[in-house]
């Protein structure tokens, strides 16, 4: 610890000086006052790239929706629940953005209405749920015309690589971090990880390793492409 | 612990003998491999039962859905993730069952079909989402021939003991737990809980106290009213 942070007061790390967002954890979108939609994000990779971040010397601000993790040591956190509240905690202080790391697994869809009381369960069978598109919050930040580099993650039960190659160009984003979440060895709530990262001009596969080491070695690349 | 253990040695408690079935936490209903609707059901209700159970002397399997909660110890401890499984682990032994309590925040209605794959999000900006009604695992297990003291709960944010007799004489059960979620101060997330119990004859409110607290004084309540 001590250690660290020597390094990070004489080492001028890759990231000194930047400032980096990270979103992490899942988004829990509201039906009503008890119940959700979510889904099975453990926040763990977008966590350990905060620390990385950090230990690249970055001034970090990690958006997080509900995780069962500790705050990274030297980091800002700010705490959210729906894609609404991960998109204007984003966008409040985009300006001094360096670097955006969507790692969070946004819900795509919330429901059209949430409910002031709970639900009562009436005697229909079958219930029909009104769903409305959610902001898209990567696409959102590399839309802006001074738009920081941008980082979005692609989980994928298939196809990877072509699906990470289209959401790179549709949105505007200078990297992806793409990973196949049918692997139940890696991904959502395992500690390690193995993914392909994806820019315009290539394609580089990571092996597995824990979500720490991956987490530095992401950063690296990160680090290594924004300086382009 | 150890004084524990000796006292349900020797001390006859109020449960001796009796098997306790209790399920505990929110369930999950997936949508497909990522997504699921759930509730914000801690568990730490039932699984204070569970452990003022054990120390009433029962022998208590603990039938629970996805929490971050450790199994209380000398309990038998199933996990289970949907309604579905839920129900079959609550009536896969129910006939060695003495008492029933069904403190788990059950969905109450889950998506018509799971998808194989991550589900792609399209161009349109409303999405009909069509859910079927769950199994009812507490009628379900008051609705058999030989039910053992069957014992509810209700989650309300209004008219919360109206709804308790209701759901008591409909489902057949022998108490309700009713307790108001709408109060910030107490209930899903919170350590501390206010509950009301509803018997066909009688309305109890029981003051704000910690769910360990609280679990006992309902041990004690259920023991009483089991004996008549």
């Amino acid at each position: 610890q001590i250690a660290q942070q020597t390094a990070a007061l004489f080492d001028r790390g890759s990231l000194s000086g930047k400032r980096v967002f990270i979103t992490a954890g899942p988004t829990r979108e509201a039906l009503d006052p008890v119940r959700y939609i979510s889904n099975h994000s453990s926040g763990k990779m977008g966590y350990a790239l905060a620390e990385a971040a950090v230990d690249a010397g970055a001034k970090v601000t990690l958006i997080s929706g509900p995780v069962n993790l500790p705050a990274p040591q030297r980091c800002e956190r700010i705490m959210v629940e729906s894609a609404e509240q991960m998109l204007a905690a984003s966008l409040e202080h985009i300006d001094e953005c360096d670097i955006f790391i969507a790692s969070a697994a946004v819900a795509d869809f919330r429901p059209v209405a949430v409910a002031e009381h709970k639900l009562k369960k009436g005697t229909e069978e079958i219930m029909e749920l009104r769903l409305v598109k959610n902001p898209d919050i990567v696409a959102s930040v590399a839309a802006r015309q001074n738009k920081p580099f941008t980082v979005g993650f692609a989980a994928e039960t298939r196809d990877v690589v072509h699906y990470a190659q289209d959401k790179l160009s549709r949105k505007n984003l200078d990297l992806i971090i793409a990973n196949d979440v049918s692997r139940s060895d890696i991904g959502f709530n395992s500690d390690d990880n193995a993914v392909t990262v994806v820019s315009h001009d290539d394609v580089q596969q990571l092996p597995l390793s824990s979500k720490r080491q991956l987490a530095s070695k992401l950063i690296e690349i990160i680090a290594a492409h924004q300086e382009n």
